[in-house]
């Protein structure tokens, strides 16, 4: 066997292959929410098949959700593609009231739809501020466009100037990442559907349809103030029965806690079995700078996914440090820690108390407690003007925000943040309580 | 930090008092096809929540047809309940029809159907008989439920019984495997479900309904004969559109020939990175005969699960061998060999010539082209007489087979087998065809 | 041909037979919405089949509606045995959590749920009020369970007191009769359904699902909170984008003005061509009293039914009434007035404006221009807490208000009532707003 | 109150306006099935609005089907919505592979197909046959698309020569009628819907995504087979298990029963009571012929809907005729005659036996019985050869029947003709059997 350099040439003549294939012939990917999808720009479906994006196949959407929800084991990959099929509708009925949008511009805001979650690492939210601490996937999405927009000849410039909003039509935009936008559209949808929260529903072609623009801002057509309204609802609805369900959230904490746990012994010198990929990065320390200064981060970066790190915890499963040991054990056979949800914070002592019943049940020191004693709490807010608005526009073409319309006390109710503070305790401790 | 030994101590604990948790009230469990499944029984509550049950949950369904279908990501644990619920609502229908089932029966009959699949190895039918060959995931199944029987103190007699169809009554046997079992009937619902592929949908409400039993065989009333053949069609057709899709095919022979590989460089005692189960099974070439010797081999199988595989696939990307570093880049990038299919066998002339292509293009020695050619057949029979009646019931108490109804040329042209031949090779060798 | 006394036998024979043959199997109804509705009890067979009953699959469940939603066409039969099936499934539910329902008491609460609506007159709600003023339509469903019983020889005994409120157990009422009842449950669902406004929909199962019953009370567990903030949610908007849509309204108080049209043309002693029951009524002008004193009233009643509205619609195309013939053709070609709707009362000028403007378009004479020119008001409460109350019941046994639970401004806001003012007039006066 | 002349002149008025308004902005027609159906083209929304189309509102499209399913009570005005809305998809399909269609045909194969079925009667099939004997249905609806040509200036033109095949683009017409047309894919989706029979569902997104052209003719892209497949299949078990269930065909002879009987009296100038229309179409017996030479049977004939005939078969059970006032009211309380199925035609022996029976029962002359005595037939050809073909078009661009592709035995098998004999009967006559 020679050179393997002869695979790469290879793979370069697939990839004018397939750019060939597509002009003539539209593909189309099944999904059991929106039936068909069809993809007619081959720079789209090249970026698709770009191994930056295959890797969000193996990034769930909901990370341990599914340990509630055994439906909800679907994928980033998934969304991203639901979401920009939702912007191609959206597109169309914003063409059909008028709106000029070039093919430039609806190449533009699919590529950014599409690309607007790539920056993900494994586990979504759960992990981010864990492996690399203060790198948000908001700018590694950017990075990772720009990166893209190299290797694809300046290609994205204006879908990165959308994602950025560095772009004259806002709405686009705003299409892309406000109150009322196609990620929160797809990702409703598709987490009821998979879960089977039906509750949490969201009839995305009813919204679509009601979508308008005034002076390059995204609006509502009035008559969708019912609409909105349920959106709103179906959104807090599934922020509390799902999102933040109280096992969820007792099994990510758990998972960011192994997480801490291995970086801790991976920062004392002590070697850890698991995938190459993820030993880097538990050893190191990234900052934003690194990823600018080095290139090779990102790359390592794109590398890592779910795989990774339920691969390592499976492995953690038989380590020596009985912390890591425990809390990896109990999230692979689902023996979680106990929670307690309430609204106001919880007392100091009870606190006090768990801590020392812990130290004592397990024998841990002082401070490793806290591993299996989790006490914080969680905040929504199923409209939150502070962010943005949703505008409704009226047929006399005034315009103004939903929460002052007539007939909005529902509105309004949806405005105020709701809190809840959690403690996650192990069971056998629940007598304190 | 002391005794790991208390941790244990701490485990048992908590299992005795989720059973007193549960005389009180039922579990419920979302699904997006069924809305809620019900948990009576303490003890199936247990054994989901045993840790080689909740393994299922990282076992994929329909191994690597998410890469064609991108919903269709769920995993066994799923289907497990899924069948579990189908077989509580036929003992509600047939005792509604007058058959005497007794409640030892019932959690006999649920206990089989939640385990009739217990003992699928990763990739579930893709991998079997490359892992561990000639050992079925059948026998594992019944191993394995003859371990957890030995746990709990012989409770699990009688579905043993029921699931090797040594139970006198038959038709228990029947709704766990037959033609027209609650296996296939929540696999062909949930695959189109996830799928999209909502052709291959089947009223699984109505087809139970329909079931009865005369002379404890399993039989179905006979004016359900329209929704039995609706049955068979949709069978048929997730076969060929799902099961068998081409490009599917083309992936799992692939990652049957990356383990191939690992295996056979194992064998030749070069070090591969990667989980360290996975590797032992790599070097091992277990025989049934060494699962019944060495307890210790099923242990570890049940720890292996599609996160081992993917992992493993993960770090051989960057492997030495062109081979196995290549084949895995292409599953882990969806860069898959390409496939055709016809009905006849291909000309021996065709193969040499690609097997030579292939050697020329990559540097192979002769044979190891072979891990990037494949020539086989799939077959498939919708309705299989030889395996199995499907026996309609007649208003006068005669029953026969569903093939000699009146109106049944349908049936009958399902019953006939169809093969196709098919021929995988790399894209840039499509000329040679 | 001899005698019809004859064929009455026959009928009687009939009816025993159906008996007898429902002992032995159930009867089951396919329903679109819940799929197979099955039929356990033969009295209840029999009341489905009882010609009073059969009437309602010729009473449309929202009249008028179905000129704005094509689809919504469903009928009274439907809902009744939709309600009914709810029932069964609470029932079941509340017995798996321990309350004690006797195969009476199922019977009774199932009996009065499939009745409870039996008292309808044609196109419902619309017409209650004209064709027979003062008489309600929940007085006439007593009053024919009342005579039903007799034919059933006091079977409907425990029916009519739960129907009544006058059963010890009140949450069998209240599963009929209160802020979240299964007749609300099934017609919010079941006209979400046929309508299309899928925003509309209810998770019927979930909700029943959470019910509950302390101290006699119907209750839904505190976990089922979102869900019932959805519920009200949905009602409100069916309301407004259903029940009172703009269009709807229009329909339905041209359809009053018809029929008050006709009556007054028959007062004056003008002939009118159209059904003989229905030229009955529009004759007569029958109190409560009348129907108490004579039970033929009654009878005439219940032959009573869309059919007849509508066919005499249709003869009066071609009254020589100009009014009459108006209205009606412009129902019948779906031609209908305009209407406005707003929140302030519109102002007198306007009205006055209207009436003169319709006077002087069609040469009507004082009076007649209010056929064509209505101003009215819609008021709807989604949660009405003076009508009765939605308690939770908490896990430690308390029950509350929903609205007085944490984080419920959403109810909050949902409890105040909300009012529209509207105007119906011909479209070619539309200068004149 | 002077002059109806001006109310005419309003409602031309009001015609204006309407095009006017539709001209800026889309009409949106809610579909439980489909979602959203827009309507762009103003003269459709023209169409949609005559009164001779929204007649169809009072048709319903699968006749007395709702005394089996009691959600199929839909109406030939959804059913036309619909399938045009199918109708647009194609044309949109179609374009994006590249086959040129100009807006007029657009909007000539949408009104031909919204108007395909504009000349039922009352009771659609059921009653094809016996008010007007000889005149088709299709005949009328050209008839009617002549006359509304007229009143649109010869805006028709185009829609006229689709529909009757004299178009030189022959797929146009075979879209609206061959063995895989618009109207069969709406309304098996649609009957599948609204009756809950949902093994008769239809992907009807699926298939209008496999349409294609090849030489003017409508074929299917090869890997299409299983959908048409699964279709043919869907269609055969809609036929026996809804159009034909052995219930419906019961009530549907009895409704052509009273009918002829009705005729019958008339005939004999016994006066009936009931809608003038009917009564006028009772006692006339018009030809082909009669239609083209006075224009007024046309119009009275669009006047005539189900309300009509339901509201005279109400009136008849008051009737002294003892057969009519009999079958009338075994309709209107759904207590129908007794039904058989069988291969084989029934013994002559028995119908005798049963003749006598009947007769000697309520006392009925020779030749009565019959009304009571149903003896007949019916046959279904799922994919009919004969009537046309489904073509499929291969990747090399040769065309040839489904029948004959490779592992099409279920084809083939769909390709036999069905028949059924059958006899109905009163009930107390069973024993006779």
């Amino acid at each position: 066997m020679r050179t393997p350099a002869r695979l790469k040439t290879c793979s370069i003549f697939t990839k004018q292959v397939k750019l060939l294939t597509l002009s003539t012939k539209n593909k189309i990917i099944n999904d059991p929410i929106y039936g068909f999808i069809t993809i007619k720009d081959p720079l789209i479906y090249e970026l698709i098949n770009h191994p930056y994006f295959q890797r969000l196949r193996r990034i769930s959407q909901l990370g341990l959700t599914y340990l509630v929800y055994p439906g909800a084991y679907h994928t980033r990959f998934h969304h991203a593609i639901g979401a920009m099929h939702l912007m191609g509708r959206a597109i169309y009925t914003l063409r059909q009231k008028g709106q000029e949008i070039s093919s430039e511009e609806e190449r533009g805001v699919l590529i950014a739809i599409l690309l607007h979650d790539i920056g993900h690492g494994p586990f979504s939210h759960a992990l981010e501020h864990t492996l690399i601490p203060g790198v948000s996937h908001e700018a590694l999405s950017l990075k990772i466009m720009e990166e893209l927009n190299l290797e694809y000849n300046g290609s994205l410039d204006l879908a990165i100037d959308i994602f950025t909003n560095n772009y004259s039509k806002a709405y686009l935009h705003q299409l892309i990442s406000s109150q009322l936008d196609m990620d929160r559209l797809d990702y409703l949808r598709r987490d009821s559907f998979y879960s089977g929260v039906t509750e949490g529903s969201v009839n995305s072609e009813r919204l679509l349809t009601m979508l308008n623009v005034k002076d390059d801002q995204l609006v509502v057509d009035s008559k969708g103030i019912y609409s909105v309204e349920k959106f709103l609802v179906a959104r807090r609805l599934m922020y509390w029965q799902v999102y933040m369900h109280k096992t969820v959230i007792s099994a990510e904490f758990m998972l960011v806690n192994i997480l801490k746990r291995a970086k801790y012994l991976a920062a004392q010198g002590i070697a850890l079995d698991g995938p190459a990929t993820l030993k880097h990065f538990l050893k190191a320390d990234y900052t934003w700078n690194d990823f600018e200064e080095n290139p090779e981060i990102l790359k390592k970066f794109l590398s890592l996914d779910d795989f990774d790190i339920m691969s390592g915890i499976k492995e953690w499963v038989n380590n020596k440090d009985v912390l890591l040991s425990d809390l990896s054990s109990r999230i692979i056979n689902r023996d979680l820690l106990k929670i307690r949800l309430q609204e106001k914070p919880f007392a100091k002592e009870l606190s006090h108390k768990m801590a020392e019943g812990i130290r004592d049940q397990y024998g841990f020191k002082q401070g490793e407690e806290h591993y299996m004693l989790i006490i914080d709490k969680v905040k929504n807010h199923a409209y939150n003007k502070k962010k943005g608005h949703i505008n409704l526009l009226y047929k006399d073409g005034r315009i103004s925000d939903i929460s002052t319309a007539a007939d909005q006390m529902t509105i309004n109710a949806l405005s105020e943040p709701v809190e809840r503070h959690f403690i996650c305790f192990p069971r056998e401790l629940r007598h304190l309580l």
